[in-house]
């Protein structure tokens, strides 16, 4: 046996049977040992960003790590922004990066880079392989460092003469090896407990911000009885990577991305419950502006971090306040109507609303124009809403084809931004191979609108025209429709909202992907 | 004048005019900075892999650096595969990294994340700009590190306070201060030098293999008359950065990409004398196949590596070999006949042969499909070759972007493989939106084909239908008409050799980019 099918026969029997890749030369072994392995599902992507923001997308609906197969440092830059969001996440992700054999390595040739320092960017754990015979250990010590808890990103460096060379030894593990990210972590501090307990008892005024493994399941649902019943308000971080919501589930506001409005949700605050999230701060920097978004004098109170137990936390909080469960007020059930007239972002977000199947999941980089989407579905059936954890545009649609093939059966619905979407766009064709049901909205306003936005922010009173070009995507305009085709897909196009209404409606009902394109103005 | 003015205002006169960009927040007062001063030319790019390609193939045809514009780190990632290349190329570029404000940086915001490790993967020079202040010493710092010689990648990373800081300093330099990177370098070995004259004049069958600045002007001039004067066999290596060929320059193959047959050119060799290039390696490792590709016994003489004067190297061993000028033969002029009937990847060649318009240059990514292409054009006008210095593919539209912007005046043509193109396809719109005379030569053959041959060579005999799938680009069928439409751009598709021709002469004569996808049978 050689040393690919050992690593891909170990990866499986630890429940690691999804692989998002983009292999070239020195990953060959590895393709041809998934006819030997044939428990191992291999998916190919176009790109390698595609691969690993998949991964990801895998990771937040499987609850379980995938592994990535990569081409060497260039094919690691590739899929490294996907990567920096899975980080954010905390998604495990067993990212294996193939090498030139190590006897290869002294000549320099043209592929040769230095890879371990690239991956540490985004790696709890960087290994490179050194021999046949260890590399099943290694890939086990991946696995084991990938889903922590917290879940991480553990890239293994897998040298083609490691890969190709007979005395592979595979090792058995439990197929659930894979399945502890979302479970366990370090137990709660009885100290940091009490005095979170001591304050949301205090009658100050108060907030409980989740994060992580705490926005689903029965962390959210205790989380949400305890907010209740001591009065805090609950918020989510911005960005989580699934948070369950819709109708029946306690309705949980997100901090805004803008630090203007993040500081409304805010004020007035006296402490800060944190339960697997970190304490909020801007997401960028702003000349003037304080970065910290935590009022002045409000205490924070970590009850779990990342790596934490948070639902052993939540628990642990709601038997100190004796919280009854299942006392929290739950979203009632209500969408929108359809909507008619022009189609406008808000009017997207409303078909959405009105829209949204049971058990849907939305994978959402909508940016300025998805502004009202939370809000239209707030009462729609139960669904889960994955975030851009690491702000790297060009992640809704690969995550979206990630929790497709990691969620089967369920819709998922990218809402997706012309600007964002053209990083990726790969994605699709691995949308079209696979026959995921994933239903894009590519809302086209042609432009990076929210650096419009941005440019004012930051203090550009009157930019001149030259850096308003530098933010226009309009010349040429770019036809999605056309994109979606040419990568295999069927697309329609929708200028007014009935026409988008139907549209969307066709494709919610049609197994496998389609695209719709709304033509949109410019929210800002 | 803030951080972001005076660090244009120093690109500008030391004759960096050029940025190829993909800006985001943290890049605001850059790009507000460019209606201040308006003598820099910014390129948007929808994907940083574009602005860096972009970089490298202005660099080659302009001589000189351009700046890229990157968003952190997620944005260097999505730029490093081509940064990888034009470390390889030695192309110099001045790569602008944009990052979080230096008092935002305790406070880890979602897309922060440690830029210099990844930077350092294809930097010579690596450097955070500390203060407004110093923002400008510190861009001519990296502008001296990116010309060399050799040309490297600079990286300057610039927190977003210090570019909208005021109290910036602009630094007055020559608009010449970038052209060194073609020009000098260290002088020539004496005894290097001596023993490679002797070589060459022992009788002794030699090989002298040219790379870098000796595959064009006067040094290739040059290195040809000793080749001829000499008897030695004349090579290019395998991925020159620039190779000027075709009718009335001197023949030059390079070294073949597959080492069975570089193997073959290289067999009886007993001297090989290097100018400006590595002695060869295999592009890949391969069971049992050695990586060092000098034959046993072959004495290897390197009187010119990067950061040597090429030009320098290649006169003095004229002089030391008396070798007269313009003795070397000439390419005759002579081009094959349009092809007729059925469309090859060797037709497509052939029609590139009999249409390449005078002063040409050619963007060549298309890896098997290209294999006819260096003999079908041989004897056509004068022309420059860019190659895939770095072997990262995704490189040959960029390349082509940047080389038009390089060399304005002069027709493009990007010969691009339908798996390669698929990494970088946005490069397509910045032709579209510049008006770049590009002309695509799209070889669609459904698969990555060369892979299909690496399976074999890496030595899986009998590759399952599985490995196979993880090849074929064929399911579903992708449509590079609609593509290339959808991003703004004239194209059509040839399925006949005369389709092909006719379609090609059209796209040459027509101002601006266009496509022309050329359905080709896969050729292994």
């Amino acid at each position: 046996m050689n040393g690919a099918q050992a690593l891909i026969r170990t990866l499986v029997d630890h429940g690691v049977d999804t692989c998002f890749m983009n292999p070239g030369t020195s990953e060959m072994h590895f393709v041809a040992a998934l006819d030997d392995v044939t428990a191992m599902h291999g998916v190919l992507a176009l790109f390698e960003g595609v691969a690993t923001g998949a991964a990801d997308g895998y990771a937040r609906m499987a609850g379980q790590p995938a592994a990535t197969l990569l081409h060497l440092g260039p094919g690691l830059g590739n899929g490294l922004a996907n990567l920096h969001n899975a980080r954010r996440a905390h998604s495990p992700v067993v990212n294996v990066v193939g090498d030139h054999a190590i006897t290869h390595r002294p000549y320099d040739a043209q592929l040769q880079s230095d890879i371990e320092t690239v991956a540490r960017n985004v790696s709890t754990f960087v290994r490179t392989s050194g021999s046949t015979a260890e590399l099943a250990g290694d890939a086990v010590a991946a696995l084991a460092a990938a889903v922590g808890p917290p879940g991480s990103v553990a890239t293994l460096i897998l040298p083609a003469d490691v890969s190709w060379s007979e005395g592979g030894v595979p090792i058995r593990g439990p197929r659930t090896a894979g399945a502890t990210a979302i479970l366990g972590g370090r137990a709660p501090d009885e100290a940091v407990l009490g005095a979170a307990a001591a304050a949301l008892r205090s009658g100050q005024r108060a907030a409980i911000m989740i994060g992580g493994r705490a926005c689903s399941g029965q962390a959210l649902d205790t989380v949400a009885d305890i907010a209740a019943a001591t009065g805090a308000k609950l918020l989510a971080e911005t960005f989580p990577a699934r948070l369950e919501r819709g109708a029946g589930r306690p309705p949980v506001d997100r901090l805004a991305y803008l630090a203007e409005f993040a500081a409304m949700q805010l004020e007035g605050i006296s402490h800060l419950v944190l339960v697997d999230a970190k304490s909020p701060v801007s997401f960028f920097a702003y000349p003037g502006k304080p970065s910290d978004l935590v009022p002045d004098g409000c205490a924070v109170h970590l009850v779990a971090g990342p790596g934490d137990d948070a639902h052993a936390a939540v628990a642990a909080l709601a038997a100190l306040l004796e919280v009854n469960e299942g006392t929290a007020p739950r979203q009632a059930a209500g969408t929108p109507e359809a909507p008619t007239g022009a189609l406008t972002s808000q009017s997207v977000c409303q078909a959405l609303g009105a829209l949204l199947p049971d058990d849907a999941i939305v994978s959402d980089e909508g940016n300025t124009s998805g502004l009202f989407a939370a809000g239209a579905t707030a009462g729609a059936p139960p669904h889960d809403w994955l975030t851009l954890t690491g702000g790297a545009i060009g992640q809704g649609l690969p995550v979206a084809v990630g929790a497709a093939v990691g969620a089967p059966g369920r819709r998922v619905v990218a809402l997706e931004a012309d600007g964002s979407a053209l990083y990726t766009l790969q994605a699709w064709w691995t949308m079209a191979r696979e026959g995921l049901d994933v239903t894009t909205v590519l809302l086209n306003n042609h432009s990076y609108a929210v650096l419009n936005m941005e440019l004012d922010r930051v203090g550009v009173e009157t930019p001149g025209p030259r850096a308003r070009e530098m933010l226009d995507l309009g010349r040429p305009s770019i036809d999605f429709v056309h994109l979606a085709t040419g990568l295999g897909l069927h697309a329609a196009r929708a200028e007014t909202a009935e026409e988008f209404t139907d549209e969307f409606a066709r494709a919610l009902a049609t197994p496998g992907p389609s695209v719709v394109e709304a033509i949109v103005p410019a929210l800002l």
